[in-house]
């Protein structure tokens, strides 16, 4: 994000707006009518008034339909022994979330949110309600091909743009973008390390809960993938092409247009967020539509939040995606958005102010 | 906590049981075979194993009847101008919680709890429906005088039980206190302070938001105060006496008769964590059954949670008391709850397990 980004005519999104300004003074101004001493609340406060810019209006209306897409996608380093789970869970997780067993299924339901499931590249069969925008099975091994053609780049982008924009002409007003897939936490940190600058030994964490001898093996590939990655750095789709998969390149695409369509959103955990840096160099100041729902356990998120200027809402020590860690931030920024919106007043409640 | 507490014969509790060692472990089982890797959803698993242990059965029960209790009182303190509010605004607040328009109400009604408003030590005139367990009016200047009498002070410890008696026996099965009263992070330092020998400018905080004149006066204040408490620091009952108030000192009987009745709780801010501190020399074992809400940015609070050994839920930099930081981590609360009770084991949902 330091250096240049280069445009690729092909996978251009319009201008991301800024949100909106007046809205968030508004905000703040009326945070400090309500019966409470100014910024006791911290950051609910914050957050309650990043909702009234992002909605332009103040107070923020609470979140009517916040939706959880789950990007499924299997990828080819999985066979390169980097996962503690077998390559066929992807799709075995994929009827899970459609049975409604699964954790983001869980969360999704306690928050008051809804989980749709989009398989962009699992390497088996599912469903046709959640196949309608697959690319391929799987992606390259990305330590000696590329992930994508360039043609399935541009088609994976384009149909996470598609997703965002029917969730939203479908009336939602909060996205979360969720990944499911074995192998899925090596592509990410290949980007986040290479968008970064950082070694690997900073960068790799444990996924899933690799042992040491997985994880010396699991540091060689994003090595090895690093290297094949470098020269595409500063071009998105190239880097997309290069290191990443269908389901983050559909990922990255999706957060783009949810920004360009002045729609907030969650992140979840260091797949996600590997998405949304190339996401920001795909559509610049997305970044100011998002959150960082949590931080989790593997180092890159970390690194990637620090680019990105993100501040997590909560450390749990989580480390499962699918979206698990926003949904849980989820009822935080509701709560957040209700306390700027339905407080009384010192006037309306006659309270002395100091 | 690490002296020896002489106990009082007049303030005596049942003694606390332990929770629950083999519904925890049964819990612990049953993480293990959800569909997710093990350990992956971090802090969430611990605290659904900790209801679990609670309440005595694997999986836990979704919480059916968390209730906030606010405990209002006015303190003699606040004549020395320690806080930035005049303290008529404590009987105000009480009316706008009745009204439903203070953060409390709303961070309870997004959270689906519901909220009770005591009058313990008010100095104006409440409404009969809050005062049933008023002490008196206000409670003394405890740089210079008790806070109480020891008749008041036992009457304040009782009133505290009843009205945790009373809320188990209508189905609470999560219990939040909450404080309103200008002035009462004064008390609440000192006992904490007190109780972790700590030099009082070491634990002073800025309280609502007071200026670095009011904060000196305040330091000064609670020295004072201190110097007053020190021989009563291993007496829990003389210690609420000396160096508390009616509102703490039911805090500390409300908190200590919840874990005696089995009952987990959501601890608040300083002003209930310092009741909290003197709850667990009432009954000891108390603290098993608290989880701590968020972290506030009043230093006593953090000494109160390092004694407690209790690591807390959030920390958003609040500092409003009303219960709303333990109802800001109710809702994670529920969602480590469902994901335990409902999510599909890897039987279940046909997942091949590592």
């Amino acid at each position: 994000m330091s250096a240049p980004v280069e445009p690729d005519p092909r996978a251009v999104f319009d201008s991301v707006p800024q949100p909106d300004r007046p809205s968030r003074r508004a905000a703040q101004e009326r945070q400090r009518s309500l019966t409470k001493p100014p910024g006791s609340l911290g950051r609910l406060e914050e957050i309650g008034e990043w909702v009234a810019a992002c909605q332009g209006q103040s107070p923020p209306r609470v979140f009517e339909r916040p939706r959880i897409v789950v990007f499924a996608g299997d990828h080819g380093v999985a066979q390169t022994g980097v996962s503690a789970y077998p390559a066929e869970v992807t799709q075995q997780m994929v009827l899970n979330f459609l049975a409604g067993g699964a954790a983001i299924n869980v969360l999704a339901r306690a928050a008051g949110a809804s989980v749709r499931v989009e398989d962009l590249s699992v390497s088996g069969d599912t469903s046709p309600a959640v196949s309608r925008h697959k690319v391929r099975r799987s992606s390259g091994r990305i330590d000696r091909e590329d992930a994508l053609t360039e043609e399935e780049t541009l088609t994976a982008i384009a149909a996470g743009r598609a997703i965002a924009d029917n969730e939203i002409d479908s009336g939602a007003d909060l996205l979360i973008a969720g990944d499911m897939g074995i192998g899925n936490t090596t592509p990410a940190t290949v980007l986040i390390a290479s968008l970064t600058r950082t070694e690997p030994v900073a960068a790799v964490g444990r996924g899933t809960g690799i042992d040491d001898v997985t994880w010396m093996r699991k540091t060689e590939v994003i090595r090895d993938a690093m290297r094949r990655a470098r020269p595409a750095v500063r071009n998105p789709v190239k880097l997309l092409q290069t290191a990443a998969g269908a389901d983050i390149a559909a990922m990255a695409g999706f957060l783009a247009q949810s920004a360009v369509r002045r729609t907030p959103a969650i992140l979840d955990g260091v797949v996600v967020s590997a998405a949304a840096m190339v996401a920001e160099d795909l559509a610049a100041g997305a970044r100011d539509w998002w959150i960082a729902g949590h931080r989790s356990t593997e180092p890159a998120h970390t690194l990637a939040l620090r680019q990105l200027q993100l501040d997590p809402v909560v450390d749990f020590q989580m480390r499962l995606g699918e979206g698990s860690g926003a949904a849980v931030a989820l009822p935080i920024i509701r709560a957040a958005v209700a306390t700027l919106a339905e407080m009384a007043t010192f006037d309306e409640a006659g309270v002395s102010d100091r």
